[in-house]
């Protein structure tokens, strides 16, 4: 299915089992995801995007619930399944309700509904706006 | 600049005049955006539209703040012009900082970054995610 | 603006006129758009992309204004902001009212809308369409 | 398989029912899609969109086949699969030929084609279209 | 799975079997994959789009290699699934290696993350570009 | 025109300033270019940004003009203007030719073609392809 093959930790080189070994203690979980079993085979690529992910995603400005639902709002826009699954999941894990699902994917689609709207009639931006 | 003519309130008729009352008297503006100027050449779109924005967007199970964010974030993956301005715009005056709009946008471009390697690679989605 | 320069019919080479040529005499007009000369830095694409166009777009099982009006939703929906112009006129040109204009849009905004929910919620495809 | 169950009509609530009953009435069919019952975890999103799918597909100054090949060309471009599907059986159903089909699906890869060499080439938009 | 059925050779019109025995002279294959057999149910489409792949993927300017890497990129934008495979297949043929194709995700993840902070601040293009 | 505005490096902090040097240094140029004047009010991430562009960007497996023309590939496919107009002039400043310019955007608009075919048809991925 995937374009390489999946990397298992037991079969990892040392540097790649050191990145599987802080995904795992950061996000306290037993297994790493296919995501980085993937970026695996190019250890460069799996060091650098553990690192930008990380950095990125720890609570910080805003909490990690709305940072993880920011996340599913693009994945669903460039329409990554993997992503959408994954921080889906991550969203809820991080305390999304149910009640608040339904309203991101609410907003989600009145967003298209209404960038198709803006594009389609070519609406020039308000002096306001354009500072 | 736009396919179609901008509606001014004084040449609108009175079920356009109508819906660009409540739009100010909801949005406690003094003046619509040109986003409803134009969607005035079609009543049945301004009016559509606008219920559907009005009954997405208003405070519920996500704050009003949380909403506009995530709106920014679909609207750049869509590259709409018109609304990452207008959505931005509303996000500062709902209480973004500015240093929750640099995370935001931290979280759009890391999204964009991995969305591109989870389908590039087209990674299988795990079991556990898959129910 | 553009990336390469504007070729002008009086700068342009024997083969370069020709297309432009058969361009104002199949599109009944005076002069080519400045799509076709900015393609013209680049005569093998100026020609193929020509012969492309000419032949997928003459009225056959659709109409013209039906086939201009499915180019307008894929360019509103690509974002090009030049072929939305250019198509939106054409698709007036050839017959599009103003009224199939405002139908044409909303249906364009409400697939993007229900595209971001079948997407966003992975609804699996139903039994009897999968065949 | 997808991100939220779906309901079944013997499991949904009455106000859920009502809609299922409408839209099997509304499109003589014996039971909703999986993106109907899928939205049936959220009632509020589910009206919703009902009653603008239902507002924006039917007959008017476009005709039923026009309109679903309009969304069959949004879907595409958006690349959602559900949609094309759906859509697509939508539009044979309505009376699309197979031979429609091919122009439809020629008509929206020249665009796309077009789409990125306008895009590519950052191509000025013509005075005359500018208005 | 696809919307239309696969045509077999043992199927095909005489004119469909001249281009599939013409694609696997080129390419120098035994059979031709999925795409073309797709296509054969509109046998202008198939013969249009071969042309077109023929001229544009044969070496020239830029190697075949290059050229599939492009492709590979472009696909993972447009996120589709048969063409990622595909090509990416095609451009192991070609002769990109595997330290390449890290490369190659790398870029297109970076550009990724790039395009969405331009666009996100709607950044002014520089002066000395734009001329 | 940006949604934050320009830092030029007079006013700029220390931090910002050591990046800009760097750039400067790197690239070989006297002055940074807009996107990086508008990442400076973020400092994490013009720094972060920076090194991400640095260390894919330079050259490796592949060289620095296929990996400007893979950036072009994909910001075209994004539709981001201020990229598009950037990299192009990065890749004809790394050696890239006219000629060369014109297979890129050719092999760009017939992946878009394909990518739509594929996408519009649903072809199923070959079981070769499937691994």
């Amino acid at each position: 299915m995937a374009t390489v093959p999946l990397v298992r930790y037991e079969d990892a080189t040392p540097a790649v089992r050191a990145v599987f070994d802080e995904i795992m203690r950061v996000r306290k979980v037993d297994e790493v995801n296919n995501f980085w079993k993937v970026l695996a085979n190019h250890p460069d690529t799996l060091q650098r995007t553990w690192e930008l992910v990380r950095a990125v995603m720890q609570p910080g400005e805003l909490n990690e619930v709305t940072k993880e639902m920011i996340y599913v709002a693009v994945s669903i826009t460039n329409n990554c399944e993997y992503c959408i699954h994954s921080h889906t999941a991550a969203a809820f894990k991080s305390g999304m309700t149910k009640a608040q699902h339904q309203e991101l994917l609410a907003v989600v689609a009145t967003a298209h509904h209404t960038n198709a709207l803006a594009n389609g009639f070519k609406v020039p931006v308000d002096a306001k706006f354009d500072v």
